[in-house]
């Protein structure tokens, strides 16, 4: 396995050799064997959460942004009134799950380096009170922002409003305690800061909010109401799960809690942060956003200023060195990204910042 | 790996050790190697379904039947209405899904051991004018029925509508042939006749169809429009896809093709179908359905007929002896079922009928 790539991207990522080895069994999805570890699961992500006895843990099939919409078409009445603020990629997605599912949307326009302002969120539910809900991602994957979840989540429940939070690339790595701040639904996925493989996402949400959705959904797939009072009922999954992907999101928790929990993983992430933004500096490097902003989860750099570059050629002589490298995702300046993520072996992150260091010398002898 | 239970069940079933293995390796979703493996499997599921050139086929993250919600809700326009003929809780799940969708529905209702009549669908189309979409099961997975697809097929396209086919339980085991049999669209899924891993389904969509859809989904995460325009143009899925999923059943396909298609793969099947029907006939347990429409899949059985039997206490025996049985899904009748599919080793369906002989044997004695 050793001669594999490494993953510099914020999920799917490198997981550990125990993680993929748990797929080497299958599991029916009717056996109590099976529901056991769906159980375990939704257990320890309400644990990690601190949601338990005031929320569920809702796993979905798919991608996280399943889950997103799930959660969307789930607790946003039909004619309610979506407040989205957006500075990425992520909440742009959100704005169009919105008008998709004919939700009322407003958004609140930042650029994409700079925070979302509880402030802002503040002024607009004063200024509107149609709106229902506030819809926003904890950390922008699109550059790594990290915007102020906590801030944000007493605002709108100051306002009496519902709020929904993408947490895909932060949760198990950043805080999010339901005890201290409040909200109605977080959602996440196997693929990301816990380190399983991709495949099921997850939605930590307020039973009290849960028990009034019944019939809400626009889907039947996405229907979380259904899926839980299915999952509450039976143990089982309303329809075919994931087994393999279900076994080893069971190992990969498994191995985060073993690890030290959410103090040790966002403390590696941190210092694979730092490690990395130091290291590209010393190659020239800048990363895009100020480090008061960014999350430890995923850095964008600006694109190395050699004449020579393309993304293309730069990841094809990256990964040839044993990493993958993620493109950029901002429209107005040339970058890329390096994820903070992953079982990135004993080298770690210097031994990638070394292999871009090399593909540099090389890029910059040839211009 | 051998102490493990074998899955005598429609999907997630058993995979060959190879096909597990397959997971051992992550991948980056935007790397040309993983998107290499999407393109083969999308072209070799079209090869399968004889789809070349007038079809295409587009995967989607989740069970199957986030792929059957997907299909009816790009391809259904949201003033169509859709027949549903219905012998099972698979066809009855597609009407609930039409209901959820707000798409206009009728259904045709026969008994659970009765098949569809291709007749009866035409002098519906004939009567209502109204009907745009006929949307079915092909094999009945909660009892193992066949229904006549290729009967069905050129009523609908004579009557100038478009069929909607739940192939879940048939694909690759029993024949589709595009160019024999007209369809919009067929759906199935990694986990069943391929012998993948679950989570991941696909759609074989007449192009010309598919081309007209945009904008026309109820969903954003499940809209096959946009997966296919963005799988088009950059050889990625649109959001994360189940990498490992994805891979392994690239591994499945190929020991498809390897064990000669789809005439092998059915023959396989068929042999164990036999097999099991034979020797549980010897054990006194009798099949719910008439050889004439039993689909090489999956049997029911009605249950042993001793004053001890639960299936529970019956489930948990078979385990036991190493083989998963599957609880009967019908209201009326106290039954069980056996799956004849997956890879269940050298000792195959006839290890399945001495377990279950051994068990039955223990609980007469016991009565």
């Amino acid at each position: 396995m050793t001669s594999e790539p490494y993953l510099l991207t914020p999920g799917p990522l490198t997981t550990s050799l125990r993680t993929r080895q748990a797929m080497l069994h299958d599991w029916g999805s009717w056996d109590s064997d099976f529901n056991n570890i769906t159980g375990r699961i939704r257990e320890r992500l309400l644990q990690i959460s601190s949601g338990g006895g005031t929320h569920e843990c809702v796993p979905l099939q798919g991608s996280g942004t399943f889950s997103v919409e799930a959660a969307i078409g789930t607790l946003v009445p039909r004619n309610g009134h979506v407040l989205v603020p957006q500075n990425g990629a992520y909440c742009q997605r959100i704005a169009r799950i919105c008008r998709v599912l004919g939700r009322k949307l407003t958004t609140l326009d930042y650029p994409e380096n700079a925070q979302v302002a509880a402030g802002d969120i503040e002024r607009a539910l004063e200024a509107d009170a149609s709106i229902s809900h506030v819809a926003f991602v904890h950390c922008e994957t699109s550059t790594g922002i990290l915007n102020p979840l906590h801030e944000v989540a007493q605002v709108v429940a100051r306002c009496g409003r519902g709020l929904i939070v993408d947490a895909m690339s932060s949760f198990g790595a950043l805080e999010i305690d339901a005890r201290r701040t409040p909200f109605d639904a977080v959602v996440a996925a196997s693929g990301k800061c816990l380190e399983g493989p991709p495949g099921m996402g997850f939605v930590i949400v307020r039973r009290a909010v849960l028990e009034r959705c019944e019939g809400a959904s626009h889907s039947l797939a996405m229907d979380l109401y259904d899926q839980w009072v299915y999952m509450q009922k039976t143990t089982q999954w309303r329809y075919t799960p994931p087994t393999h992907v279900v076994a080893a999101f069971d190992a990969a928790i498994a191995q985060y809690l073993e690890e030290g929990g959410l103090t040790a993983r966002h403390a590696r992430y941190a210092r694979n942060c730092a490690t990395l933004i130091e290291g590209m500096a010393r190659l020239g490097l800048r990363s895009f956003l100020p480090a008061a902003i960014q999350a430890p989860i995923i850095v964008t750099f600006h694109a190395p200023d050699t004449p020579r570059y393309t993304f293309k050629s730069f990841y094809d002589a990256v990964k040839a060195r044993g990493y993958i490298l993620y493109p950029g995702k901002l429209t107005t300046v040339e970058t890329f990204r390096v994820g903070c993520m992953g079982q990135l072996g004993e080298r770690g992150i210097a031994g990638a910042v070394e292999a871009v260091g090399q593909v540099l010398a090389e890029m910059r002898a040839a211009a």
